[in-house]
Order: C-alpha cells, then sequence, then structure tokens
C-alpha cells in the first residue's frame, strides 16, 4: 500500500490524480514550476514541491529535481500523468534506482513500444495486423510491382530515407506503378542520394480508432472497449468518442483480442493503448502503442464505469484487477471536446492569460476535467490544452446533443477558446453522421471535399 | 414535440430541468420573484419572466401569474419540478384548462395519492403491503389483545384522535398489552376527549427504502431501483444512496413488483416515488407515493444512466419509454449528500448570506447539482438545500471513500453551512457499516444508543 505520492505533472492531469489519490486515502504530492504556483492542483494535493522555473527542463521534465523531491517528501510513488516523462524509460529506471514506484510498465516494455519500427516487427511476429508492406528494399519498378500485386492497391511507394512528404507517390493501380515508382525514386535520388524504396499498402484518410487495456502484474490483461479519435489536427486530437461509429461489435472484439494478445506478447503491466488505423472497409491495423495513461481516458471511464487512474494505482501496489476481464461492459456513448486556449482563426495561435471568468457545465451525464478557475492566469510555457468536457449518455445521438448543449452553456471569459470551434465540429453532419476521419479537419478547414465548407465560427452558437 | 417548457420552480432543481430542455433543443423560460433575479437559472433558461416577490405565495406558489407567464411567452407545457406547485392537482387543472401540458402525473392520480389514508386503502386493495392494523375501531383491552395477536408484536396502540405523541404507546408483548392500552387510552380520554383507539405493528427506527418509477402514457411502467434515505433529521432527508445496503436482490424486486402494480392500479403516468418504510426483519411496507421527481433522483440516473428529467419531458409529450423496463440495470453505487446553508451547530439554523468563493468538486464519478456561484447571494426566503454532491463508483466502500474525497475538496465560503457536518456522518461507522436507519441522527444528536457520540464537527475534515 501506497503512503504517498508525487504527481510529476501539472494541470487538469495532476488534478486528476489528486483526486485518485484522495479516493483512496493516499497522500499525495504536487510539483510545481515557479510560473505553476498559482496552479489548482496545488490545491487540491496534500503537499506541495516547487522544483524550478518555467520550461519544462527545468522543472516538468528534469528528473534530478523530481527524483530529490519525491525522497524529500518521502514518497512511495510516482505518477507520471500523460507527456513529459511518462514514456522515459531512463526516468523510470532512475524512479526504481531510488526506491521509487512508477506507476507504468517497466522500462523495457517502454523501451520496446516506444521505438516505432522495433515495435511494428514486435507487433508482425506476436501476429498483430500491420499495415501490410515490403520487409525488402526495392530497386526496380518491375519487382516492385509485383510487390506492390501482393500487398494490394492503391500502394504508396516511399523513400526509405525520406521525410516530409518528399519521394512519397501513391499508384492507384497497376496501370500507374511504373511512372509513379520512377517518379518517387527520382526525387528519392535527388533529394537523399539514395533510391532505396518500399511499398506500403496506401490509408488514405484511415480512422484512428484505439483500445484501451489494463494490465496487471498477475498476468490478468483487460481490454475496456475503444475510442475514436478521428478527429484530428495536425496529429493533435480534438475530439474523442467511445464507441466508434465506425467499428462493429465483431471490430471491436477483434481489435481487443489483438491488443490483448500484443500486451501479452511484451509482458505489458499498467495501462496503455494500442492504437490502429482503420480503413474503409473496416480493415485495421497496429499504428503504435502508448505506454500511459491518454488525455481522453475519461471516455472510457464515462462508458465502461472503471477509474483508469485508481486502476492504475492498484496495479503499481502489485494488487490484481479489481474487475475481470469478461466482466467490463460497454454503457452508453461518451464523447469528449477538447477546449484550449487558442485562437481558431488565426491559424490556432495559444492564447494564454487571464481567466476573468468562468462558468462550466455540469448535471446528468456532464464531467468538466479542468484546472481553471475564476481568476487564473493561464501561463504561455505549456499545453493550450485547459479542460476536457465529456458527456455521457445512452446513445450516441443523446451524447451529442449533450455536448452541443455542454459547450452552449460553458463560459470562458478573458481568453480565446476554441468552445465555438468544438461545437461547429459537433454540429457538423460529417461529424453528427459518424463519418469524420483523420481527413476531417484538414478538408473543413481548406474547404476541402469531405466535410464542405464550416460555417461562421463566429455565429451564436445556439 | 414541445417547443418552450415554462420551469414553475426555482435553485438547482430548475437549472437541472433547463439543462435537461438544452439537451433536447427544447427552449425553457424561467420564472423567478425579484429576490431571486441574480439566480443562476436564468441563466441557463432561454428566456425569463419575473412573476413577483419573495414570499412564495407571491411568487412560485401563485398560479395566476405562473399560468399567464406561460401563456405569455407561449410555452407548451409547464415542468413544476419539486415542492411549489409540483404536487397540487388543482394546478395541474389550471394547466389543462388552459392549453399546457403539466410535466407530471393527472391531477385525479394526485389526488388519490396525495390523501395519505386514502392512498393507504388504495394500495391495501391493490394488493401492496401496509403496516397490518385494526380496521375497526377499539374500545376495550381485551378486544384490542385479540386483534394485537393478529397483528404481531410488538404493537403501537394509538388514539383515533390522536396527535402530537399523546395517547400512544407501545407494547411489546402480550403481557403488557392491558396496562399499556388502558394508560393510552385514558391519556387520549383525557386529551382528546375519545377514547376510540386502534392498533398498528410497531416499527421502530425503520430504514426508508424508495422505489423510482417511470411510466408513459401507453401503459408501460418501469421500475429503476430503489434508493435508501433513512438518514433523516426531522423527516428531511440528509444523504440518500441506491442500492440500499439493507435490502437484498430478491427484496428489491419484491419492491419494484409492488411499485409497479401500485402504479397500475391508479393508472400513474410520469415520474413516480413508492415510498417504503422497511423492518429489521427485512419485511417492507408502503408508506407513500411522491407524484413528482425527487430532490434525489440523480443517485437513480447513476445507476441506471436514464435521464430521469428528459424522460418525464417524453412522456409528458406522449413518447413511449425511452428504455424497456426489463433493459434495466443497477451499475455500481451512487451516494448524495445534500448540502444545506445551515448551522448544525445552532440547531441547523438556516445561514443564508454572500457565498463569497466556492470550490466545487468534479472527476470521474462526481457530480455536483447547484444554482451557486461565487458572488451569489443566498436569499432568505427559501428552502436551506443549496448542493447536491453525488458520486458514482463500482462498490459502497468506493462511493463512500469518494463522497469522503468530494466534500473534503469542496469549499464554500461566505456562508455556514452543514459541509462537515455531512462529512462526520459519512465517515460514521453505523453509516458506513449500512446501518443507519431513520433514527441515527436522532441517537447522534442526542449520544443515544445506535449511533454514539458524533465526533466534534469543527475539526479538520481530512
Amino acid at each position: 500500500m501506497f503512503n504517498k505520492i508525487l504527481i510529476a505533472n501539472r494541470g487538469e492531469i495532476a488534478v486528476r490524480i489528486a483526486r485518485a489519490c484522495r479516493n483512496m486515502g493516499i497522500r499525495s504530492v504536487a510539483v510545481y514550476s515557479k510560473e505553476d504556483e498559482k496552479s489548482l492542483h496545488l490545491q487540491i494535493a496534500d503537499q506541495r514541491v516547487c522544483i524550478g522555473e518555467g520550461p519544462s527542463r527545468e522543472s516538468y521534465l528534469n528528473m534530478d529535481r523530481i527524483i530529490m523531491a519525491a525522497k524529500n517528501v518521502g514518497a512511495d510513488a510516482v505518477h507520471p500523468g500523460f507527456g513529459f516523462l511518462s514514456e522515459n524509460s531512463e526516468f523510470v529506471r532512475r524512479c526504481q534506482e531510488n526506491g521509487l514506484t512508477f506507476i507504468g510498465p517497466s522500462p523495457e516494455v517502454i523501451d520496446k513500444m516506444g521505438n516505432k519500427s522495433q515495435a511494428r516487427i514486435t507487433m508482425m511476429e506476436a501476429g498483430v495486423p500491420v499495415v501490410p508492406g515490403t520487409k525488402e528494399p526495392v530497386y526496380q519498378a518491375e519487382r516492385g510491382k509485383e510487390l506492390a500485386e501482393e500487398i494490394g492497391y492503391p500502394v504508396m511507394i516511399k523513400a526509405s530515407s525520406g521525410g516530409g512528404g518528399k519521394g512519397m507517390r501513391v499508384a492507384e493501380s497497376e496501370d500507374e506503378f511504373e511512372f509513379q515508382f520512377n517518379m518517387a525514386q527520382r526525387e528519392s535520388a535527388n533529394a537523399f542520394g539514395d533510391d532505396t524504396m518500399y511499398i506500403e499498402r496506401f490509408i488514405q484518410n484511415p480512422r484512428h480508432v484505439e483500445i484501451q487495456i489494463m494490465a496487471d502484474t498477475h498476468g490478468t490483461v483487460a481490454a475496456l472497449g475503444e475510442r475514436d479519435c478521428s478527429v484530428q489536427r495536425n496529429h493533435q486530437k480534438l475530439i474523442e468518442e467511445s464507441p466508434s461509429p465506425a467499428v462493429s461489435l465483431e471490430t471491436r472484439k477483434e481489435m481487443e483480442r489483438y491488443a490483448v494478445m500484443a500486451a501479452k506478447a511484451v509482458g505489458y503491466t499498467n495501462a496503455g493503448t494500442i492504437e490502429y488505423i482503420v480503413d474503409r472497409q473496416g480493415r485495421f491495423y497496429f499504428m503504435e502503442m502508448n505506454t500511459r495513461i491518454q488525455v481522453e481516458h475519461g471516455v472510457t471511464e464515462m462508458v465502461t464505469g472503471v477509474d483508469l487512474i485508481m486502476e492504475q494505482i492498484r496495479v503499481a501496489m502489485g494488487e490484481p484487477l479489481s474487475f475481470s476481464p469478461e466482466e467490463v461492459q460497454i454503457r452508453g456513448h461518451a464523447i469528449e471536446c477538447r477546449i484550449n486556449a487558442e485562437i481558431p482563426e488565426k491559424n490556432f495561435m495559444p492564447s494564454p492569460g487571464l481567466v476573468e471568468k468562468i462558468h462550466l457545465p455540469a448535471g446528468c451525464g456532464v464531467r468538466v476535467d479542468t484546472a481553471l478557475y475564476g481568476g487564473y492566469r493561464i501561463p504561455s510555457e505549456y499545453d493550450s490544452m485547459i479542460a476536457k468536457v465529456m458527456v455521457h449518455a445512452p446513445s450516441r445521438q443523446e451524447a451529442l446533443m449533450k455536448m452541443r448543449a455542454a459547450l452552449d452553456e460553458m463560459v470562458i471569459l478573458g481568453v480565446e477558446t476554441n468552445l465555438d470551434f468544438q461545437y461547429q465540429l459537433i454540429k457538423h453532419p460529417t461529424f453528427a453522421e459518424g463519418e469524420a476521419d483523420t481527413g476531417f479537419i484538414e478538408a473543413l478547414m481548406g474547404g476541402k471535399s469531405q466535410a464542405g465548407r464550416m460555417e461562421d465560427p463566429g455565429v451564436d452558437r445556439r
């Protein structure tokens, strides 16, 4: 049993973890940078330690100071939250060397899954589907065409040394393969001085669907349903929901089966997420694993009734899972909108500053995780995400209505936010019909095909 | 489909109803007294109408003004909330005469269940268990003893004209029956000039357990589990929870079966509650029916996932229930603490005034229904209940921990509240073990047997 947990994070996730500690009767210690001395997480935790200046490397990324703080206050364990040091295996090792339990998986597992190409190979070996592609280097269009045939069209021809979109070409069919291959290879040779190519199946604007897993140290691995996180801008998730409107019950079961298989293959413990991409035909492929709690864990909590942070702490104490994997039941539908202090009209430029007034929605099936309060000054040093609005209702349709009402009710004065933008997304027919894929926002902003043009985001939200 | 609903109430329940309207895309109209012009419900509703001065008879109880307001704004329906006009059949008739749908049962049903002795007879005829007792007047100890034998000891001997505890005596056994009967009868004759007596089974400090029902206008009646509301002070509920720790699954099913039977017997529609008292042996008896939504409906929402206010509105629009009665599933455990602006140390004297600062708990499984905000002045004209803190967790033990943490986190500055008192109740071994009955608070305050002495309510809550 832990007596004291140090929370190596800030903002709403630090508040979230401190609350979980309170629920379990465990004392919590907040660390903070000087810029965060008015932060809410210091109020919710039982104890506080200043660990440095605003830049993260001087504070929230500074392993020495965090470990020293943990030892000074007599903490038994460290919860890393997400971001910062949460996927840093060196930090985990340093914790262990100092007699601190890291609330997360082992450093070996983090290393194994942290390297994306290594993870891809590990997953292939474990029998988990990955995007089909060549394993051998390709130099000739003719050989390429044979391999492309096996992979199936459309294919993406990629430069092995590539990056930034250079040396990348899509071939829709066999007819155009040779032309596109030669174009890509020439680009690659010109740009990188290397004509080594490889070929993968091309999946345009897939859905992003992930499985939450929780594994104890006794060999039990549970899958807790999926989250659809397709609504993204520059790979930053904006809206998440569970269940996914794009995934059938059978597909979910398959995704869960592979996720559990993947976790078992690497000896995974604690909370983790297997991210898949899903194509238009509903086929899914392993993309990567996140070896930590995720921002969007709350939607899973709503539909499963499992408190994932408390479960993380229990697992780290060596307890078995508090539920059996077969018991997990998905009830209703949950959606989360991330509220950022940013200006959508100015290319989502961050907008830190003083929160003059705030009113949060609440009530039946509404949850807001935030560290904001009236009079709080959002610092410019950190991520612009300031709140997560979550709703839970019996059906997706009702959850959408609840989210509209919640966003409509929410008031933040003093700083600009993406509240109106999120309101427009929720109302957008493409999203409302469950059709938004990872290309949705791009199409929306550029007026491209999938989404059509966005309504004026400045209009009254009701 | 309603276009506009007038909310004939104030405070947190008016906010709750306005939010439900928003969820359904229905416009809402708040009415308010002059004293309530800064009330939150005016902000959440789409429209507002002032209906008079602070005293309720001049505003929230004034049928003429409320109906005129509803007609002036073009409302289709009126939601009465609880208290005020919610169980007034004349108001329902007046609404109907004016073409307004009353969101609740018919006036005939309200009349039938509103008269407690009439309701008792109706329920007996429907086969619902009521506290066993005599149906004939009793004048002689000898005849009384025969009847007491049938009823079963202990019995309560009561003066038919009685009141205020006079002419009431408990007989624990046959041996003392004659003595107690004669004492009670003499008291009655002296106090009321009437020696007519009746005899009921005596149930000391029962549990108060109620069944939530929801009935549509198509003949479907659903039971949504029970709420244990045993923790009361002067018949005012303080803590409610679902499921009840005193009721077995079989007993719940029986209670639900009778509740549905009762509702069907009177042609009940919309939300209602059948209140039972439960004795130490787990036998239960109909006490009364509340023909409206209850303060504590939120705990049922948490364990069933059904939004009861939205369901009330749907039913009033003539829709069938949005779920089938067989589908209702109780998930986990929910607890509610009512937070009142009152001073427990001064005999729970109300303490209205300015809320200087407020911080509400939130997060996984936590819900606070309130109309408070920082800077709000709680008026002295109305009920002292200012917030309902609700928690939901997989088990009762975890829900208790979550409630402790939530109350501990909650801050209200400027007015005195019963927050500390509630914290002590939640922590009290009798409540924690699920043993609190309707005598719990009295015993606690008087240092009597069941509860033992209360800890100093002034100590630090953590």
